[in-house]
């Protein structure tokens, strides 16, 4: 690996070093709980450009560095764009069925308040 | 209801005023996660002062309006003793499976770290 290249990775957290308490940290924020949901929603990864969100450019990558250090997604340079990934397994392993009633809440929420939430 | 009883009476969220990142902003805490863990072991009412926390007085007030505000425990006098309730029911119907996969990921957690842990 060139010293570009170890630039260009994203510290993340080892799936033994993720906390329940930062995870929910970072489920918290209904515009990061949105991200979540778009991600939960394909197999894919998305770029960040790939997101719509209602906050500035900063903000975005502030959420998304968010969800990388709690070990939430997984962020990994393509060319120029930054992908981003669940990490559905390690949680998974960590916190059985946390990710998924959390999911469904949130769409139980966003049904519930006619599309007024995440 | 006399004024002093109602200035007694602590404000609550309705059912339908829970929201799902407030909850997950107040269970996303390692004291406020701890008195939750120790409110579901047990049927009964807890004091606020049942708790042994590793923080200042002022703190756990916070902690407790915190848990209170959000819609994860109802709080109510019982003479001069804050008594602490679970909103289990609340929160089945708003989020259902979601505390209970929280408490199980914290107890995963505790026992993974050896107590280091809530």
């Amino acid at each position: 690996m060139t010293e570009r290249d170890a630039a260009r990775v994203l510290a993340h957290p080892e799936a033994a070093g993720i906390r329940l308490e930062s995870v929910l940290h970072a489920l918290s924020d209904p515009v990061r709980l949105s991200i979540v949901r778009d991600l939960a929603a394909t197999d894919a990864e998305l770029a960040c450009s790939y997101f719509d969100l209602p906050v500035t450019k900063s903000t975005t990558t502030h959420h998304f560095r968010v969800l990388r250090e709690s070990g939430v997604v997984r962020q990994t340079y393509r060319g120029t764009a930054k992908m981003n990934g669940l990490r559905r397994e390690d949680l998974q392993t960590l916190f059985p069925g946390l990710l998924d009633s959390v999911l469904a809440a949130a769409a139980a929420e966003a049904s519930r308040l006619g599309g007024l939430a995440t």
